[in-house]
């Protein structure tokens, strides 16, 4: 009931054919079961602030089982959630983290991904997921 | 003046008991007069971005001797407190912490829930608490 | 093949047992398969500072699979983990911390124990993890 | 002046393909010229811990350009670097960092690999190091 790197590595392999077919450079970070780190790739030339966000997405995804985009919505101001950010060493809550399930439809891990509009982000993000 | 580990097991178990009748796998947080942590529970298939969440809720309880909640109407944009969440390494402030008082309604330490929406914490919480 | 709640409270149980037995008061942490907090108790009376010790000590033990105390014996100076203790947010890495594995002898979680010696510390640790 | 992805991608799978043939199971970390992350595996069945750790190891090496067990060999007690781990968030010391060149000799970035042995993570890191 954990992802395995295999598993992650084709993520990663998805999401970036993906990120060219659409002409970004993303951040793509893979998180287990226990949102911990499993696999990581950054593409030539993006951004260096994405790579703490591509992570942190990862673990938000995992760390409540939902897309990063649901616990922004929230998170606003005088949303229920707002400012659930400073938990857990700070989370990401825009779009671009996804939970990552196996055929049983059991959560294994989650994919983040980071370094263009958030639209873009998350259908890099999906791209990765459906892959497993 | 100080909550006891076995007034904190018993907040927990109580907590437990009224998370099970309405459904729902919470982390609970118990700290003392001083905020520091001396019962923690997760239940089973809890989400684990909440574990760090609970904590902070039982911590922003006794920091302020209130409902974490109360806390979050003061910090939203333009009030009073805002973004107070800043300090003590990261507070959260909407409802799911509360202060446990004993029976000459002094404050002893403070629960944290999280797990579900904030009512169902809140409610949790509340369970907990009154049982001391 | 991660710990329970259930297996988690059960171990704390075992462990205060043993920690009455010796005269001791201590702070013991569970940690699953993922290193992650899920059952906590502070004994009263026990040392303040050893709150965040027997969390450390149960990571630690789970991170790298075996007693803290072994961990220890390399990262002297002039051994082969000199200060890998700057990791990980913070290692703890003499006696206390221990594995807990299931009847098949697969690691399922940690226990951390802190509050007296490192030789009683170990002791109770033990008395936790043989219970499940 | 920079590795690449391509590289980086080329070294982990150098690395991981030494790991399997002396039965390891490894954390490998890629960092870039500037010690930023841009690849990253976790093996199967790998310690959590040495996640962190490789990452520490692999921007160790970046920082001062040098084996990370040369490092640690200075910072021992006594030693002209004694403590220098306390800097930079946390540096690791010991073998299993090692700077990666291109062909013109030039520092593009670093490997780091933890996860057994020092001798063995250092003898992972050198396969991946002398791939690009």
């Amino acid at each position: 009931m954990n992802i395995t790197l295999q598993q992650a590595e084709k993520a990663i392999a998805a999401a970036q054919k993906k990120a060219i077919a659409i002409d970004t450079k993303m951040n793509i970070a893979i998180v287990d079961a226990g949102a911990n780190l499993v696999a990581f790739a950054r593409m030539d030339g993006a951004w260096l602030g994405s790579l703490d966000i591509s992570i942190k997405k990862a673990k938000t995804a995992r760390f409540f089982d939902m897309n990063t985009g649901v616990v922004g919505e929230l998170s606003q101001p005088g949303g229920s959630l707002y400012n659930i950010e400073h938990s857990n060493n700070g989370l990401i809550t825009f779009p671009g983290g996804i939970p990552i399930k196996n055929s049983k439809d059991e959560i294994i891990g989650a994919i983040g991904v980071s370094g263009s509009a958030v639209e873009n982000d998350h259908a890099v993000a999906e791209a990765g997921a459906a892959s497993i």
